[in-house]
């Protein structure tokens, strides 16, 4: 039976997300989640909303919810489209942006949903190899082969690094480019910049951003994106009517208008992201300087993947990634201090074998 | 910009759902909702679901949930897909089944989300007439067009007519079919029969149910399919990894649970739908003999659009679809009893006009 199904999904190989396990005691460091809870207004929100309302149909233009987003960020409402996470608002730009057998380009190392979903949608997908810093370097070669990309993603802060590319960088590839450039900045909460004001400045650029790490939602999936009334239209075209539920939207709007929660949520996690970073760098691991909520750490041992290991029998879990390029390193999400603290002295255990 | 949109996705009309406005008591009978709340044990698990571990990502694969499905409906796990509303489902069968450029089919009238499917993907859509009893007639020279199909959306009962499709002209269809048949019975529930043994007999059939109108639980966006492992795996393969959050995994869980309360529900609104099935009869219209949660009514005087914008301004609302072979019809979804009186009431002053 498998004749049914078309070839492209056949021959393709899905994107693997980091684990879920449901193990007793487990130290969850390997899908960037944030290790504190959401907004208590948020929590609050939402029980006020379980009601018999659930049995109607959510708004699908999330009215309310983009009344509070767009002036937030300095937007019109229909410049803003909310999606069932960020993984969603890529999906939707691949198929409003970039047709089968057109290119489809992305940066590389960075987020591995990326290939997947130009695959799916059987475009032809283009890697430009980052530098060994997680640069762009916008050289001409480089300037040229982007002329004809649909639809080119980057990720800033860069996954897994968590280094910041640099904006000058971005710019050359933004003008060089007549296609669309999706700037994903899921983890632009934990960075001194960002690049939201490139959506003023040129027409092809979109920003997308999440609740999952900075506003601690990954559970209600709720993803946002800031573009041109033409591009969002465009996005607004292919989704699904009724994209994101009932109280997906309630929730995002009590998480916009705890902004005190979110600030003091955001400054614990770097300032733990800060001492860990400086603590791994004293065990001799070599770490990227990270503006994200996690570190992508390569021990001195250099055997990644035996820490990795070592780790998640002592009910740790970090993710190893086993692609070539990005092998000899660990990406550890930022969790408490706490918890960082076992991951430390465990490691310290690992390097002393 | 318009160049930036990929010229398919420029020229698309997209789906139109209906209206869900906020106007104070207005009495909604125009999407197909369910008039009564979600089993108090579906509210309570929510409440219960509020809390710190929303920070978390949800269960990408829906264990605990596809495990109370599948026995539910006699089926293996890995034979359940989840969605994010079956309207994901159906966009999903889209992608892992039919290619840019071949035959996506479905009878007409029917669900007008469809088409749009079939234009986002890019895929030849062909229309199959339904008769003036909304059957499909299988005879010769269509199980010849059927042949190169390679999706086929049936929604059964249909919608908006609400008659159940034979199930012996269906089994013609599905034989002669070398595509994948997704039969919607997003509304079977209401309904004395179903498909649901096709997918154990035909290899290539998938089921889909939705738990947004029996359930109650539109607002939540839940839908769920079956099919051969094959087929799932295929389906599998082309969602966004996380498309379920966490709270609605946990609605659905309770929602199964409480078999009482659901089957109470269904039978409410059944004995509603018959009452007043009779009485529009009685004032002269002819309605097709539903076996879903709305009717599909056509005024003696046939002008429905005039019937439809004199209930509205008396705040109910109905739906009205301009379509050709429909638009001499009002849909009406089953309200509760108070309100159907209520509409009745004004359909009669409409006729006395």
């Amino acid at each position: 039976m498998r004749r049914l199904i078309r070839p492209l999904v056949r021959h393709l190989r899905p994107y693997v997300p980091g684990e879920q396990p449901k193990i007793k005691g487990l130290i969850k460091l390997n899908t960037n989640e944030n290790p504190y809870p959401p907004s208590p207004r948020v929590l609050a929100a939402l029980r006020e909303a379980v009601g018999d309302s659930l049995r109607l149909y959510p708004d699908p233009n999330w009215t309310s919810l983009r009344q509070k987003l767009a002036p937030h960020y300095g937007f019109d409402p229909d410049e803003v489209i909310v999606a069932n996470g960020s993984d969603e608002t890529l999906a939707l730009a691949t198929r409003a942006f970039a047709g089968e057998g057109e290119k489809l380009g992305y940066f590389w190392p960075s987020y591995s949903l990326y290939p997947v979903l130009s695959d799916i949608q059987g475009t032809q997908r283009v890697e430009f190899p980052l530098d060994e810093h997680f640069q762009i370097v916008a050289h001409t070669p480089l300037l040229h082969q982007l002329r004809d990309v649909k639809l080119l993603f980057v990720t800033n802060p860069n996954a897994p690094s968590g280094v910041w590319i640099q904006r000058v960088e971005l710019q050359r590839v933004i003008e060089a480019m007549k296609g669309v450039v999706l700037i994903d900045e899921a983890y632009v909460d934990f960075c001194q910049e960002n690049c939201l004001d490139f959506v003023r400045e040129y027409p092809n650029v979109i920003v997308a951003r999440t609740m999952s790490k900075s506003y601690s939602l990954a559970g209600m999936r709720i993803g946002f994106a800031f573009g041109s009334k033409e591009l969002v239209a465009g996005l607004m075209k292919v989704k699904d009517s009724y994209n994101v539920n009932r109280l997906s939207q309630v929730a995002a709007i009590a998480a916009i208008e705890d902004q005190a929660h979110f600030r003091e949520n955001v400054r614990k996690v770097i300032a733990t992201r800060e001492r860990v970073r400086g603590a791994l760098e004293k065990l001799g691991f070599f770490v990227y300087p990270s503006q994200a909520n996690y570190l992508f750490a390569r021990p001195a041992k250099a055997n990644a993947a035996d820490l990795y290991q070592f780790l998640r029998d002592g009910k740790i879990l970090v993710r190893y990634f086993s692609a070539p390029r990005i092998n000899e390193f660990v990406r550890i999400s930022i969790g408490t201090d706490e918890e960082m603290n076992t991951l430390l002295h465990r490691t310290e255990e690992w390097m002393r074998l």
